[in-house]
C-alpha cells in the first residue's frame, strides 16, 4: 500500500464547493487503495484578514502572538475538510501542528522544521483514516505555536513525505504544473513535464510562484519526488525530481520577479574588507541581497551596486546612511521601480550564445538593462518594472518558438 | 500578592476598542500589585460564523472536528488581547487550552474539566506576565481538542481560580451584576449585592443568563467567591458566595425562561414502573425534562405532563409515539409556545404566602397558568409565551415595590 501526501493551497479550499472538489480528489486516491495524508492551507483570504486584525492593534505585533493568531487559519480548514470527507462517508480525522507534533525551532514567523513524529499519523492511516494535517504550523520545544513563513504548507507537505517515507508528494495548485513562463504574461507557454530540483529552485527564486524554494530544498535533500498538479483539472502535471539532462544545455523557462530595489554606493574607499563590512552590516539586520556587482576596483575608489527586495529598502538605506562615514562612501543612491527577468537552464556558462540571444531580445524591443548576472543555471537582467512583461515575452519568444 | 482571575465574554472583546477597554481594566488590576490571569471568549459573533461554516457542509458535524473548528475562536482573542496589552507596554502572554493544559473528559462539545496543571501559569505570573487563557476549551487525555459547551468560558475562569487558589474570580459582563429580574423586561429592577451559590443556581437555571450553572456549581463546590461586574462601567457588582441569610425568607429575584414545550401523555396504564419507563426512555436519548406533574393516579389510568426545552421536543415526541403501545398511552399531545416564570429565594415552602402572592399577580393580570411547581428555593409557573413578560413585570412589582 502506497502512502501519498497531497497538499491543497488556500484557493483550492476557499469555500464549500472547493472543499467538495478537493474531497473528491482525496477520495479517489484513497479508493484506489492508497493511504492518504492531506496538508491544507488557510481558506482563501483568511490569513490576510487575521493579519489585518493584528495590524489594527499594532504595527509591530509580537511574533509569538502573531503565530497563535495565524495558526487558527489552517485549523479551521482541517476541521471543515474532515467534515466534508465524513459527509461523503469517508473516515477522516484532522490534526493541528502540535497534535502530530511537528517540532520546529523557535523562530516565530519563519520557523524551520526540526522533527516530525510519525506515530500519530501512521496509527490513524493503519486504522483506515484519511489524515488531514494543518500546513504552515508547528510547535517549538517549549510548546509555543510557530509558523513556517511563506510557502509553509508546501514545506509541511514535503517534510511529512520525508517523515512518513511517502511514495509520492502531490502539490495541488490553481495551474496544472510548472511552465516555461508565467501564463499571465506570455500566451504560448509550455508545460514542463519533468524538472530537476536545481532548475526548480532557480525558477522559484526567480519569481515563478508555483513551488516555494524551501520545500524544493527539502525535497532535493531527501530525494522526494514532488508532483505539481491542478486541483481543478485532471491530468498530468510537472514532476520535480532528481536527475541530469543528457543534452548539455536545456533552457527550462523564463521567470520574472517584481519589487526589486537597487542601491548604488559610490566612491567607497578601495580597501580590503570594505565590501565585506557593508554586506555584513546588512546581514546582521537580516537584509538579504541578491545581485551584487562591483566593477573591478583598479582605482583608489570603487562603486558597489546591489539589489534587495523593495520591503528591505528603507531599512537598508537607514543602515547605510547611518554608517556612511564608516564605510567611507561618497554617495548612496537607489532606484525602486525594477524587475528581474531570468532565463533558467543548465550549462549556460559554457554557452555564450544564451546570453547573447537574451540580450538580442531585449535590444530588439528597446529594453534597457541595469544589471546583468550569470550563474551555471541562470542569466538574470535587471530592467525597469514597466518593461518587465515585455522583456519576458520577448525572451520567451526567442527561446521557445 | 493576590492572584485575580478575570473573565471577559465575547461582547466585551468584540473589536479593537473593546479590547482596549478590557486591557485597561486588566492593566489597572495588575498595576495595583496583583498577579492577573485573564480568560476570554471568542469575539462577538465569531462562534456563530464558525458554526455556520460547518452547517454549510453538513447538518450532523462530527463533534471532534466541531471542537477543532470552534476552539479557533478563543485562540484568535487571546493573541489579539496579548498584542493589545503589549502595545500598552505590559508583559503579556497567551495560552490555548492545550498549552496549559486544561485536561477534560472526552465528551466533545460538552466536556467536563478533570484537571488543570498550574505550573505553566504560575511560572509566567512569577516572571511578571499577565497570563491570558483561552476559555471554553481543553484537551482530553488523547490530545483531542475539546470544548466545554455553553457557559464554557465562565467555567474555565472558575476552574482556573480553583487550580491557582486565586483570591478572587471576576466575571465581567455587559451588565453590572445580578439583578432581581431581567432589566430588558422590568424597568425598576434592583441589583443584588450578594447572593448565595444556591440562589444563583436557581436564578441561572430559570433563565437569568448572567452566570452559567456549571460555573456556579464549581464555585460552590470549591468555595470560590465570584464577583460579577460590568466591563463597561466601573463600580461594585454582585458577589456570589457561600452563606446563609439571617432572615428566614428572602426573595432574590424573578426569572423567565422561554422556549419551553409541554408534552401531555394521556391515559397511561396506572401500573408500577410506567412513569419510570417513560422518563428512562427519554434520559437514554439525553433529553432533559424539567417540571413533571402526575395527578395522583387513583384510577386504572393516569395522565403525565412534563416540560422540556423546545429543541428537544421533536425527538421526545418521536420516541414517545414510537413507544406508544409499550407505554400504554391513549393519546400524546403537546404545546410549544410556553415560558417558565419563577420566583427565587430561600425558605419558600415554609411560606405559603409567596405562592399566593405570585398567583395573585397573575390573576390580576388575567394570565393563565398551565403548570405550577415549587421547591425549597423556587416557585415556577408555566404560562403562554406571549404572557410571559407581563407575568414577570407583575410578579416583580408584587415582591419588590
Amino acid at each position: 500500500m502506497s502512502i501519498i501526501v497531497q497538499k491543497f493551497g488556500g484557493s483550492s479550499v476557499a469555500d464549500k464547493e472547493k472543499l467538495m472538489n478537493v474531497a473528491n480528489i482525496i477520495s479517489k486516491t484513497y479508493d484506489e487503495g492508497n493511504q492518504v495524508v492531506v496538508v491544507v492551507s488557510a481558506q482563501g483570504k483568511t490569513t490576510d484578514s487575521l493579519v489585518k486584525k493584528a495590524e489594527e492593534i499594532t504595527n509591530m505585533p509580537n511574533k509569538r502572538e502573531m503565530d497563535v493568531l495565524l495558526s487558527t487559519g489552517e485549523q479551521i480548514t482541517i476541521s471543515l475538510l474532515a467534515m466534508t470527507l465524513q459527509q461523503m462517508g469517508k473516515k477522516a480525522i484532522s490534526f493541528t501542528g502540535w497534535q502530530i507534533p511537528i517540532i520546529t525551532d523557535e523562530n516565530n514567523g519563519n520557523a524551520k522544521i526540526k522533527y516530525i513524529d510519525d506515530k500519530t499519523i501512521k496509527n490513524k492511516l493503519d486504522e483506515g483514516y484519511i489524515v488531514i494535517v494543518a500546513g504552515f504550523q508547528g510547535i517549538d520545544e517549549e510548546c509555543n505555536i510557530t509558523t513556517l513563513g511563506r510557502g509553509g504548507s508546501d514545506t509541511t507537505a514535503v517534510a511529512l513525505s520525508v517523515a512518513l517515507k511517502a511514495d509520492k508528494c502531490e502539490i495541488y495548485t490553481d495551474v496544472d504544473g510548472v511552465f516555461t513562463c508565467d501564463p499571465r504574461i506570455v500566451k504560448n507557454v509550455q508545460k514542463i513535464d519533468e524538472i530537476t530540483y536545481d532548475d526548480m529552485l532557480e525558477l522559484a527564486s526567480s519569481g515563478a510562484k508555483v513551488l516555494h524554494n524551501r520545500c524544493v530544498e527539502i525535497a532535493k535533500k531527501y530525494n522526494v519526488e514532488v508532483d505539481v498538479k491542478s486541483s481543478m483539472e485532471e491530468g498530468t502535471g510537472t514532476v520535480v525530481k532528481d536527475g541530469s539532462y543528457l543534452e548539455d544545455m536545456v533552457i527550462r523557462g523564463v521567470a520574472k520577479q517584481d519589487n526589486i530595489a537597487r542601491i548604488a554606493i559610490f566612491g567607497v574607499e578601495n580597501k580590503l574588507g570594505k565590501t565585506y563590512e557593508i554586506f555584513n552590516m546588512l546581514a546582521k539586520e537580516n537584509i538579504s541581497v541578491d545581485i551584487i556587482t562591483q566593477p573591478s576596483g583598479e582605482h583608489f575608489q570603487k562603486d558597489i551596486f546591489f539589489t534587495t527586495s523593495l520591503n528591505n529598502l528603507k531599512k537598508a538605506l537607514e543602515i547605510l546612511k547611518a554608517n556612511k562615514e564608516l564605510i567611507g562612501a561618497k554617495e548612496i543612491l537607489h532606484r525602486e521601480d525594477l524587475s528581474k527577468v531570468s532565463v533558467i537552464g543548465v550549462g549556460m556558462t559554457n554557452r555564450p550564445g544564451v546570453a547573447a540571444k537574451m540580450f538580442e531580445a531585449l535590444y530588439e524591443n528597446n529594453i534597457n538593462m541595469h544589471m546583468v548576472t550569470t550563474s551555471e543555471v541562470k542569466i538574470s537582467v535587471l530592467v525597469n518594472k514597466e518593461d518587465a512583461d515585455m522583456a519576458v515575452r520577448a525572451i520567451h519568444e526567442k527561446f521557445f518558438n
